[in-house]
């Protein structure tokens, strides 16, 4: 069984458009805060602290794939349902279903990495670190 | 040769997160800018005009596919190369290089549709309407 | 005793600046949230309603004065305690306080009015409706 | 003769609320953006050199004031003019006009400090740099 977590939105007025819906880069965002939710729920600590104790400083994307199947509007309450899928060295899938109640909006797989610091700025990959995948699956 | 239209977007101190990068919604907010500017660079009228005169409200996404290769930082200037692929029946493929001069930053595949309002709330799909069709290509 | 209701937001990683801390207009993002919640919770209809049963499209900032205390992070819990403190003929004053428990990050205060669509585009002020002041004093 | 400088902003679709005019939030995106660009056009490095330099990190808000006086909407071309029209010990004050060629749009007046790092998280007033008053005044 994979670890599924659910990550709650109330769809705001601010979050949609001229056309009455949810404006899809919104849906990114909650994303995003659904993937850090996450690791919280699975006893990651947060950044702030994994940047002291192992230079991590959090989990940028590499790649994303979307489909939006159903519109939203404010006062919508959505369930982002998240889990990480694979594996790799040095990154790992976490895919996202957004539901409304019954209502499947729309999905999303991605590819992140661990980052670190680089030396001059940026950032760089690190390995995937053993007692946060373990944390995870 | 397909039309290309290139929108150019300042990258803010506020569009970056803790780690000091764009956070990675931002890019999906220029996007969508890239691909409205490109319609009104082809000569289409304003969504607030077609929505009047033929009862197109905008371009909402189906689905999308994005890859992310070099970070991006507040005081960079990023060029969005955009184009229209593919033309098909009831939605379009619209793809983005967003550039740092000869650097690429990050790419982008859409398919979208042009909406109308649908009767009871919502949207639904028109077919592409031959005249903005013959105006991108 | 003037109405009181409580929105809670979380704080995320992508609300946080390269400082580390809450980008400001983030802050504005969730008090137009809570202001919109406010009336909810006094139950005005959503605004997608009362645009059919009244012409009301919402309830867009005339002034607004806010001074930041302290500084937020992601991980952050916060509560923004929102009053309607008065009533004018085509407008109403209403006041937040954002607080993580019983420290107050923000304060703010808004002049707001109810807004109807204008004949040729754009808005215009209504007279507060009667109604809707009696169920959120 | 008080030093100003002018920011240009697109509105774009997705800056618009149900209501098609600019959700209000997004002009205090882009004042924050031409804040930054005020000390960049008067020479002052950007905050990511100024960190290594002298510890500054960029110059968050403490007080904001905006009124509100026309809407705008997407397809709009802003001009942001932007002062410091006074200089205090541990603080200036950030004044700005948002028009739309010869119409006033909204005005804001910001308290703002120049901010560093604090021994143990969060951030701390530097006094004002005599270098950087000299240079945008």
């Amino acid at each position: 069984m994979t670890k599924t977590v659910i990550y709650e939105v109330r769809v705001e007025f601010g979050d949609c458009d001229p056309a009455g819906i949810v404006w899809f880069p919104n849906f990114f965002r909650w994303i995003d805060a659904a993937s850090r939710h996450f690791f919280i729920e699975c006893g990651v600590p947060p950044w702030q602290e994994t940047r002291q104790s192992m230079g991590l400083i959090g989990t940028p994307l590499v790649d994303t794939q979307a489909s939006f199947s159903k519109t939203a509007s404010y006062g919508d309450v959505l369930q982002i349902h998240t889990q990480i899928s694979e594996w790799r060295n040095k990154s790992f899938v976490q895919t996202y279903r957004v539901m409304r109640g019954d209502d499947e909006i729309m999905q999303c797989t991605e590819v992140r990495i661990f980052a670190a610091d680089k030396v001059g700025g940026g950032i760089r990959a690190m390995a995937v670190p053993e007692e946060i995948r373990g944390m995870c699956s």
